[in-house]
């Protein structure tokens, strides 16, 4: 089986990346400024197609005239993760029913710019890999590690066995994001925009904490929360 | 003239922040859960529609059942703002270049939920009032001031004469955001995701920070480092 990375700064970072064998690079004919991704395409075959061709691959998705055909993106277990060599200090963004592509694709990319060391979501939520969320995501998805587990509350019991603090987002909380030791081994709790983090999530969790807003508008999307979070994270890491 | 608001939470934060006169509402026939669009909209006369109705005067929008026609967002010029009370200890975006109707709505949602006064935005620029940009801003126009200039280094210019430093975020910047005092009154100039903030605009400005992001991916998507910058603004302020 075969994926499809579709859109310029996805493949061109899939390329880069090289977490994963790409097959066949299928490019618009005649499409301008497409050199740096057939210099990055090294040895992977190229075939010069039509509009017509690409927007049937592409199956409605914004495809800048570049696909990927490549390996499958790699999800790992927890398990096997935590047998991995992991940082005393790494960040792993914990996603409780983020369902929205957009916002699972820009949580990846923010944590993938922030350091953060994987992102976690549960198996049962609806795909999150999609062309739509590794256009938001901009080619962070080949970076950061995807860990997919089917109970996330038996996770993030496994996560404090291996010695992870976990913070929950919770806009009720009282205590204040900038207020908590966010230094070493961290698991981020975001939760989806509607609803937080679920109640049985958020028993498990070590701290809550919330971002004290001030202004007429009472909540955040769930990527700039996350966001916010990570830079945290950055900040006390320094 | 009058405006069309699109959508439960656009048309909810209209009419709750009563910034401008709600003239009639369309809801879905027999739609669930808009008692609470009912409620909010007091005296302001309701229509029944059918879906396809609704469909065609939003245009291809999503509507969720809700179409609010109202008086239009008011904009204001940055010399009447400036003759309003201005706190001492306030926050203005300034918007150098960011067109995505996504990025302008989510930065004014980020901006009214950490209490900033207002978002400041070039006129030249394709129109950043839109059924997109509304529904990204999740009710938050309805709140903040939306300062629209023909100018954006006069108009920088106009607020370092009122007070005003300027900060711009620039991933190229020596000083990290953090190191800066941002406290009493700040410009904070956000650049487009591409470009960054444009070389003319970035001599006039007092500062040039950056977010020290460590990661394999070297750049954040425009709305969350507005985010940041944002959050790190109130956290100052506490």
């Amino acid at each position: 089986m075969a994926d499809q990375v579709i859109g310029r700064i996805p493949v061109l970072e899939c390329l880069r990346a090289k977490k994963r064998t790409a097959r066949k690079l299928f490019l618009l004919r005649d499409a301008k400024g497409l050199e740096v991704l057939r210099e990055a395409a090294g040895r992977v075959p190229i075939e010069e197609c039509s509009r017509a061709e690409l927007d049937e691959m592409a199956n409605g998705a914004t495809h800048q005239g570049v696909i990927l055909e490549a390996d499958p993106l790699r999800l790992v277990s927890l398990d096997d993760w935590l047998n991995w060599p992991v940082s005393q200090d790494a960040v792993v963004v914990i996603l409780d029913g983020v369902e929205d592509p957009h916002n699972f694709g820009a949580i990846v990319r923010s944590a993938a710019a922030c350091g953060a060391s994987a992102v976690l979501f549960g198996k049962d939520r609806s795909a999150p890999i999609s062309p739509a969320s590794m256009k938001s995501a901009a080619g962070a998805m080949e970076y950061i590690d995807l860990i997919e587990v089917t109970n996330l509350v038996r996770a993030v019991e496994a996560m404090k066995k291996a010695g992870f603090w976990i913070a929950a987002l919770d806009a009720d909380a009282e205590q204040v994001l900038w207020d908590c030791d966010l230094q070493g081994r961290i698991g981020l709790v975001i939760g989806s925009e509607g609803k937080g983090v679920r109640r049985l999530m958020g028993k498990h969790c070590d701290f809550h904490l919330r971002i004290p807003l001030t202004g007429p508008i009472t909540s955040l999307n769930a990527s700039v929360s996350a966001a916010i979070a990570l830079a945290e994270c950055l900040r006390q890491r320094r």
